[in-house]
């Protein structure tokens, strides 16, 4: 057997086991691992140097495809710069497998280079951590690769998903000899089995009992994909039994005239009046994290009596907002499909419906319409001028049909957050709200863009852009990725949240000013550029920009912070003018 | 007592322990430490948003200042950025104080943003991980924190130093009151004397009676920061007892007509009888990590009979060569200062030298000559072509005298090291040899600029550069840094080992050429740029390069990678032809 066949046979195992995609960084510790995927004809293998930017890259190709993606590099402080794409994988719960080339242990703390202590080097991050024999001649050492392998992409699948870790350390010799060709022989697959989460009839009695006695009942739906049929589900739901839905940008329910997707600005200052009769007695959530503030302080101000939670694992408890009373385990689409033919069956048995049923969801709708009505005044005030804000609705409203969408966090999410997509637009909304770090968002656009063929849009601020530039740097940038960059030179999220505005440090310690634009950038990653600095100019480019096209595009927005923050001010001052009234 | 004085105390406490330089990265979860270190009057705060560059920038100022540095950053993410310099830190014995921002644990897996598992997030990778409480109201929660800032700083500095890590859970409100002043008042510091580990009597007869038993006798350093007292007392030590002293350009151990330096180039394909010929028959080692795979080869593939390892602290066994017999805990100059007088006067009771005690000093320092003129003889061919090398060789002997040099891993600091120093330059080496990546080498060259007013000029490849181009981001750069960039467009290192030139996969996965020129970075980041494609525009750009000036200056060096090859393959076969005729 040659000397480096269990390697071989790992990437006929991933293969086998349905990965299709490998990020790769460069590096001579991991080179076995490079050269069997690189050579596998089934895989597909990207290279980008930095390896920070690889693992966004793997992140976003596997949100996405909704397929595990290997990730390989090699030894020393390279496997650390994995880390904040792994942590962001793991509170998404994204499958990623992330295969680490390591020198065998007992060179550790040698004083030779590029080692240092890769066992379980990810922590609590990842869902688990396998270290591989480095010496392969026992066949009970195949045997652990084997099952371990098997095992990882399998857990990384596991509800929740995640990224699993694999620790190879490798010796030398780590290359083939020029005429050695690998063969990707049969490999040993475990087939692991799935099951649906079943309630027992009893159960779901209690369930739908609880329902039958609350008035008020409300459905939030977190961070989810998209998932049109869920979405038409709930709007069912929501017509048929008076609840209100309530979702963010995050949530993938866009604007349908029946959905709650305003509540960042009408829940904002609530007075206790408001809040007592917007208070739902049974809150069901489902999907991960809420996006606003202002969303979550109500729910945590206002408890419902009950509030059942969603989720298709339940090893950990989720109690966002510390009134969590059921904790149901079983995927989202499933569930609400047998609640909801059973309450319809049930309703039929009982015939008509109590005719004030639909007061609690009235309220909820004409506060998400006086919202957008709010807003809408915002953005349409005569001689608008160019803002984040304004930008970032001039870009929802010309986003191609069917097209994905990535928010970068900070400002950008909030601002799309704030406008909202209409549903008819067939947008997919794409986030990182893991761990909700700036630092891999412009790499994970980039790994969306390369599994779709369909057009990419990101949203950034400038920070987070040259924060990830490295994600534009290495491989082709794929020609559908469209880059929307609000330059307004600062991390300016610090100025219009309350706190570090009126601190005399606010611009040296938190915007951190640069002066950059993105020309140069975009012109070393042969990127079409577009500037503009005014409405007008945005309108008219955007629909070129949208076109399909041989190369990725990047529009270069300029704004004036001090001129955001004004039209900021002047809608936190209308709220509070808006509400104060409202509760008169 | 105001609700944020423990974190305004945690600033006092720094300055109090010595503590002069801090990194901040932005962020909200992390304001209060920022806000507490910006407003004292004895700290240098700088900000910087990427925190790899921070964390690598801290690091540098550390190597040059020799004081630990602080570093903070806020929750989430963020945290996993620093860890790439962590591990180089751990490794290279880098005091440094890691200040991470935190949600308060109850938040954990509550999906709220930025929140991951930070206790102990850096694992073996740091001296220690304290977790302070996110409550101060109890008086035992601040005698704590009092008591492991106190222990975190001493720790940090204790043999062997490095990075110590503080967890730091914040709740709201994180801002004070606008007109709130912070008062810096008195902490409690809790003095930890120091030591001199001294060696019993007995231990150190036994000691000489080796040395004095020993015919071939060997000193060889490892990676050092610049002692000119130590290169003294080895010089000493070398010309009266006719010891070998071998050092690489990571030693800052310059030629000097008496040191050992071109070992990687005369200890490459030895032959067994001159392998023999060259074996110590005692080894003393001292310093960190050794550079060149030819020379650690030599150690292990012909062991000394006895081997001695100097190193402050003992509770790690450091084996690089498999034969250490003894681990003696001492600092080195200390250790070979008492040594050298000790030995002096036993030659003094006991007479005359034995007279051919010259002879196996004389090998190597043959050798080390023959090795010199045939680099000499490599450099200086007809129409020599503008090579890595070559560009290394001018850029060495063209440095400011006392100036200092940080060298990037991957080749240039090979090719640095091949070419060598002289010790009448006084040039101090800086490198990252503790886990020897690419991933900070700029960022690095960057903290060693802020900590000094002297030139520190910065030898690295494109990839390495490109990587870590972040460094020059967000704050100004040092103007007196220079970066001469040797852009080949390829990990050209690949290429010239052994092994993946040979594989197909070369260019694709290994090189990955990206095309970028560093015109575009420069002018975005405001550095003075020069380009230069010949020896002789080399030559006559590096005066004026190294002149001082108001901005920071790059010059690049673009070369052809095949043409670098052709030249390594000359040298190599140069090798073989010399150490195959000299075998003879």
């Amino acid at each position: 057997m040659p000397i480096l066949q269990p390697i071989v046979d790992l990437a006929e195992m991933l293969v086998q086991k349905g990965i299709t995609d490998v990020l790769v960084s460069p590096g001579s510790r991991s080179a076995p691992l490079t050269l069997a995927v690189a050579r596998h004809p089934r895989l597909r293998v990207r290279v980008m140097a930095d390896e920070r930017s690889a693992g966004f890259v793997a992140l976003g190709l596997a949100q996405q495809s909704g397929r595990p993606v290997a990730v390989i590099c090699t030894s020393g402080s390279a496997v650390y710069n994995l880390a904040p794409a792994v942590a962001e994988a793991f509170f998404q719960h994204i499958p990623l497998l992330l295969l680490t080339a390591d020198r065998p242990h007992e060179w550790l703390h040698q004083q030779d280079g590029q080692t240092m202590d890769q066992i379980g080097v990810f922590g609590p991050q990842v869902k688990r951590s396998y270290d591989l024999p480095a010496d392969y001649q026992h066949a009970d050492a195949r045997w652990f690769i084997e099952r371990s392998v098997n095992e990882a992409i399998h857990l990384s699948q596991l509800a929740p998903a995640g990224p699993v870790h694999i620790n190879v350390p490798l010796r030398e010799p780590f290359y083939p000899a020029a005429d050695e060709s690998f063969q990707f022989g049969p490999v040993r697959v475990i087939e692991t089995l799935s099951t649906q989460p079943t309630l027992s009839p009893d159960t779901w009695h209690t369930l739908l009992d609880e329902w039958d006695q609350t008035e008020r009942i409300l459905i939030a739906v977190g961070q989810l994909p998209r998932d049109p049929a869920l979405s038409q589900l709930l709007r069912q739901i929501s017509e048929e039994f008076s609840v209100p839905i309530v979702g963010e940008i995050v949530s993938n329910l866009a604007h349908n005239g029946q959905f709650i997707t305003h509540t960042d600005t009408f829940l904002s200052g609530l007075s206790a009046d408001r809040g007592r009769q917007l208070r739902p007695d049974l809150l069901i959530t489902l999907g991960g994290s809420f996006l606003t503030r202002n969303l979550k302080t109500f729910f945590r101000a206002y408890p419902a009596l009950r509030h059942w939670h969603i989720q298709p694992s339940i090893d950990r408890i989720t109690d966002s907002f510390q009134s969590l009373t059921t904790l149901i385990p079983a995927e989202s689409l499933a569930f609400l499909q047998k609640l909801f033919a059973d309450l319809d069956y049930q309703r039929f048995l009982q015939g008509a419906e109590d005719e004030d049923a639909g007061a609690y969801l009235r309220q909820w709708q004409t506060a998400d319409q006086q919202a957008a009505r709010l807003i809408h005044q915002t953005l349409d005030a005569v001689n608008q001028p160019l803002t984040d804000w304004s930008a970032v609705q001039q870009v929802l409203d010309q986003l191609p049909e069917n097209s994905i969408l990535h928010l970068a966090n900070s400002m950008p999410i909030r601002y799309a957050n704030l406008c909202g997509l209409d549903e008819r637009q067939g947008i997919q909304v794409s986030v990182n709200r893991g761990v909700s770090g700036i630092d891999g968002c412009l790499s994970t656009a980039v790994g969306a863009a390369l599994a779709t063929e369909r057009i990419v849009t990101l949203l950034i601020g400038d920070v987070a852009f040259f924060y990830d530039r490295n994600a534009l740097w290495s491989a082709p940038v794929p020609a559908n990725l469209r880059i929307v960059l609000l330059n307004n030179d600062s991390g300016h999220i610090f100025r219009l949240i309350d706190g570090p505005g009126r601190q005399p440090e606010l611009v040296t310690y938190f915007e951190t000013p640069h002066g950059y634009t993105a020309r140069n950038t975009a012109s070393d990653a042969r990127l079409v550029y577009e500037h503009c600095d005014s409405i007008e100019t945005l309108t008219s480019l955007l629909p070129d920009f949208f076109q399909v096209s041989e190369q990725a595009k990047l529009i270069e927005i300029t704004t004036d912070k001090l001129v955001n923050q004004r039209q900021f001010s002047t809608y936190k001052a209308a709220l509070n003018v808006h509400y104060a009234e409202s509760d008169q």
